[in-house]
């Protein structure tokens, strides 16, 4: 069977996990070269990996022929730039999210996109994540009847660097409001379905990130807190450790979700998650910074859900 | 030493639990007398509980000299009138929640009670819940840092009859919403914490009461969902049972907060959790229904902390 | 309805807490007397509770006509004397574990009381402890099969006084074998299914009781570790409290089984835990001495089942 | 840095996870070559991990120059014939446990493969899984005082085949005594601590593997139930699913325990759990199986621990 010929560019923390996993644990694709903008870090990275190929652009990296998707791994503010330049070159796109920095771009890239027939995947672990992937089943098959109440709650150990935040890297939050690490929201869904999200960069203890479904007729709670299935008790109680970074959280999801995408292209299928669902949680997120300013329930900027080209 | 004489008002579930703690659990009291506008039900009770008398009425009840304190657990929509019976007679009062059905009605009774001497504690028994009263040390001892968001959530089985609903016992939100039996509210605290609030009536698996406290250093989790400690593992995997009702849940809790009342009374001190604390639960349950239907975030109108009159 | 007169025999921890339960929590029954070696120990429980009387001699105790039941509480090598007084004097009893220090001595008062038409229940709280019941019942309903293992481990947070384990008061593995805190022993019982029990006199870190039955298609946990419904997570982990006593651990179940005693008697019924049931628990501890000092499998002394005479 | 040569005998689940871990996810080896007596078997195993040679004996194997290392995963009953083999080809040798089926056998081996300085190490995978191997720290660090209670239990959703069992490839107990899938085991270790350890062959339910280790001053839990991170609430209680294979169970532990040994190899260091330790295994296993035909306690054959030859 032919491999897919895959090109991975941004080589940060998540980057070098994706490509990572490319190469070892998805024997479909082939990892053929990396970029960076730092070059040395794409050299350091493809030696690790025992690859040839390291390059300091995207354009450098679309060149190649024996690519025919691009993991897109960069800061926020460049991923449309990034993906206009795979999208000349033909490159099928796996695009980490935030999708883009605001709604307009996400809309432009939705068309580009689909005009130029490339695929687009956004990066949503969740989707990919197992006890998350569990419960959408069971959802699904009737369980907990209809969902009343969706509940989520994301923390971080400790705020990243402001420079990493500066580059709006992880979501409108950040990007947009600077200032702001802790957040609540509140949502109505078109389908009645209430939504309360918490987001929080210093919980001080670990990495942590749950979510409740209410249902009409049961609630399923999906996370975990205990990284080691060990308990230690003592004079002072019982004690566990906490999961301490999203790689290990997700470590499982972020694989599944790279052998999708592998699979998706191979097998010339719709993504599962597509630029659509991307361009949809980046207007949710200008909708909740601007419900934030004004003090008042907002309408989230809706487009109707568009397809790639033919 | 001279036992505190004790009158229950109104004997549902809630005002039997109250009575049985007076009678069996808090040796420092006497029940004296059980009270109801059904009196049928006070002499059942009162027959139960091996106790002597039964009254229909409030008015009946605190005509006994040896009746020091009512405990008033009537529907909420008459809480205000019977306290009002309570404070002409001079009897000490334990009114349930909700305080009042309005801020108006509150800050009159605040007023009349004072003015008159009468202590009034209102009940709420998570300031006496085991895990809530150990976390609030905690926070205090400063274990966690200064707190950021508070997390709270309230799922009942199943909803009550709609009868009990128009009687306004269970608080605002049905007292005023009527066809309302799932709620989210988030709140922003003078000093800048967060609160995320949930409220939902019919879960379908049981009562689930839990909080969240994320402080700047760590996070605290109360609450519980397994009522027996037995766990079955089958082909179909682990399975526990749920707390399934809050008399379950807070029996110790309700137990803790009667004790503390009697104890109050018979020291002649000022109550843990008073009228004041009660009407400003009235406030913000009002402010919420005002967010509510206007779509805006509201203030809480607030009042200066009254105290009792010397 | 008559109220069964109890009188309790010995006001230790244990004693204290079922003449607790009798008075305030048993409304069946009315706590006539307290008797108790010490005297003055016996007349301060006795104004705690505030019953009339209180005695230094079981003598005195049995000398009450309005004591139909004598709860014996005493240190484990007088429970065979008490026990002997009491049957003269035709009052139904109810004897801590374990019922006797050696099989002899039990089966001397199996025949006496038997005999004289005594009813005799002993204590073996965890047959009143809502898991080890529920446990009981899914057994019974073959929701695990056959039972194929049957393990129990019991651990105390600290060893006893060696006044304590010279009274014998706590089984025969202190009685008998002085210096030995710490034993594992392993059953074969008649119809196959194997035993694992393990007890441990100082685990440093709470009272930790818990059971395993593992069946031919399911297995069953029961016991649990946490006290406080409270999960503190810091830089150090996640960490809970852990249950110290076995009066908090068994609370609920002490209660069962003093309501299921009165209500034995009153209902003039056969005990569910028996004396022959208490003879056994001798039995099998003597063989496990046995087998520990012949380093060899011992098979337990059987008698057939006898009952109350008619 | 030159990669070790690593081929792998019998590819069966356990071979197949071990040849993967080793072509997949450890850099420093390279996976040379696949033997299994089921020549078939050998080249689906080495197609589907894309390599290129494919042996039916061992014979075979030990004659490529570019092999270094052996990883023995047949059945139990050839670990020794197959050792010799690697042995007189100067190859060193990972076994998976047991390292054989009796002790003779394992003393011959420890001698032969000393004089011929071949290295060895013995599978046990508790030893590379993360909470057993943060539970050794922390008792070496003192955290729970001197040990003095060892408890182990280890359940398989079901039995394997006859064939399997015949094999010996899973232990003493199953080669010995053919007919028993349950059995509970007492220890007494040199240093006083006691052991207790239970393995049960068909739980119904999964796959349950935990260990206690009690101390002085405070007891370690390791072990997990559940494997996906999901907890569903309905009508019928709380329920999560249940671990269902000793891969998923085991996955890091059997990937760190491999690294390990390819970086023992290449280091020229001395295995951390080696012939000897293997041959402890055997010896207890078979002194059980003594204990368990005489109905007695039964020492453990020891020898004296040798080291490979210079």
């Amino acid at each position: 069977m032919a491999k897919l010929g895959v090109g991975v560019l941004g080589v940060g923390t998540m980057g070098k996990q994706h490509a990572q996993n490319i190469r070892r644990l998805i024997p479909e694709a082939r990892l053929v070269a990396i970029a960076d903008a730092d070059l040395k870090r794409a050299q350091q990275v493809a030696s690790e990996l025992e690859i040839e190929h390291a390059y300091g652009s995207v354009e450098a990296l679309v060149e190649r022929r024996d690519i025919q998707a691009v993991v897109v791994v960069t800061p926020a503010k460049f991923h449309s730039a990034a993906m206009r330049v795979c999208t000349q070159a033909g490159k099928d796109i796996f695009c980490e999210k935030p999708f883009t920095l605001t709604v307009e771009e996400a809309d432009e890239l939705l068309d580009l996109t689909a005009k130029a027939g490339v695929r687009v995947q956004v990066g949503h672990v969740r989707r990919y994540d197992p006890p998350n992937v569990k419960a959408k089943q069971r959802i699904e098959a009737g369980e907990i009847g209809d969902p009343v109440i969706f509940k989520s709650l994301a923390r971080d150990p400790a705020p990243p660097p402001v420079s990493y935040m500066a580059s709006g890297v992880n979501g409108m939050f950040f990007a947009l409001f600077n200032d702001i690490d802790t957040a609540l929201l509140n949502m109505k869904f078109s389908r009645g379905t209430l939504g309360a999200v918490e987001n929080y960069m210093q919980s001080g203890y670990g990495y942590d990130v749950r979510t409740e479904i209410v249902g009409s007729k049961g609630t399923i709670i999906t996370g975990y807190l205990q990284q080691t299935a060990e308990v230690v008790l003592t004079a002072t109680g019982a004690k566990t450790d906490i999961v301490d970074h999203f790689l290990v959280r997700f470590a499982e999801g972020y694989l599944n979700e790279m052998r999708d995408f592998v699979q998706t292209v191979l097998a010339d299928r719709e993504p599962k998650v597509d630029a659509f669902d991307g361009r949809q949680a980046v207007a949710v997120a200008a909708a909740a910074e601007r419900s934030y300013r004004d003090g008042r329930a907002v309408a989230v900027a809706n487009r109707a859900r568009s397809s790639r080209a033919a």
